[in-house]
């Protein structure tokens, strides 16, 4: 409940017909934002605040294609917080048939407006507290 | 001569097997900034002199569909500079077949980093020299 | 009223920190796609039936720039259909301040799945009589 | 040598005034798409021959920011293949500064024109063979 969903563009297809691989990165952060707003810590929140939260890494693995006009539905979850690292995880489903079609991952550090590292846990305690309450650990998960 | 070639990327296709349309906006802002480099005035110069030259208005007419893996070279002209405005008009061809693809052209206005409007005729006498210098009048082509 | 409603994107911004201007020309075709869903003859109804309707031009006028996150809500018109061709006129608005961003339109005419120009108004009456019945004469919106 | 270059764009950059991380997954198809053309084995001429091949997966890390009209490099390796799959890793540079800006990979697979999973070791041996003597196993790399 709550995922985020994605209608899928015309520009966003290829010659394939299929949705470009690369569209699915930004799936994932359209995804992320709409979830950091719900829990009151929006990109635009941060960024007024002197927080940037860099992209460090980020995978995709491509299950099943996508289609111009499907309706994507992105499931996130945050992973492996550490005060000055988070790990994004997304699971994408085709919102009609429920088909998985892509899971993927991001993670991300934290720095000023002049890009210099910053630690949420110490500077930003009250944004720490957040992320690190909506956490859900792998082991958790799996249990 | 002096034409910026475009070679057509995978994921500027889409299902219909040609480029998208939106692409050939971007087209003409890679043509434009190769265009301003060669005359000394790049956008990384202007900016760190202080200058902006947000799009104010664009259009495109689309001739013949491009294809993936297409050279398409796009010939650039300034028409119409009045000292706080700029239109620039672009061709883009086939550069195997010669065939004419497309048309289009941008205006212009030139702002400080804060986006107030500004005039390079009173403000940046030498980019407006330059500016002036380059551009061919319609009327004059036409002869 | 079921103007269509874009979301900005994080991905949509440049460095002047505004939306950089070849993303409208793709809210266009966003709002147009749901715009003949609405009417019954949406992109995959059409090509389902053998029609494209490929983008022959596209103009678009910035008034004012547009920020990460903002809620763009887009108007669409349509104008000047003729049986083989149509154009589609857009206001874009800041859907918060109410103030008008952007104008715009596309022109289209229609092919078969080979590229072939077809006449709606000869070969496809039902979806021709759903165009026609749409279309807003500029005049008529004068007076 | 004859490693890619890819002069970054205006439209790539986002408000934090460097790259947006979606781009990278871009990059690193044009510079695939080059070095397989280099080998013969051009996206063009694998279609024109019914071969399609998509991703499957995709990483990257990122290691330094990249701005407006810098000069990225990217060298490719093939790795892994296997007849039916094959891993592309990359290497992006600052092409001026030297530095190793990015580091990701793709895995693809091999598919006919409606989509079905295919051998290139049982059905195209001459394009197989092609792919064979172009990797390079991490392994050797590290000798």
């Amino acid at each position: 409940m709550n995922d985020y969903i994605h209608r899928v563009q015309y520009y966003e297809t290829d010659q394939m017909a299929v949705v470009h691989h690369s569209n699915y990165i930004r799936w994932m952060e359209e995804a992320r934002v709409e979830f950091l707003d719900r829990h009151g810590i929006g990109f635009v929140t941060l960024e007024a605040r002197g927080i940037l939260s860099p992209v460090v890494g980020v995978e995709c693995r491509y299950r099943r294609p996508t289609h111009f006009d499907e309706r994507i539905r992105v499931h996130v979850e945050l992973r492996e917080y550490t005060g000055v690292r988070l790990r994004v995880e997304y699971e994408m489903y085709n919102d009609q048939s429920g088909e998985l079609v892509s899971t993927g991952a991001s993670t991300h550090c934290f720095t000023n407006m002049q890009g210099r590292p910053i630690s949420l846990q110490r500077d930003y305690p009250d944004v720490d507290a957040v992320l690190a309450a909506a956490v859900i650990p792998a082991k958790q998960k799996d249990e």
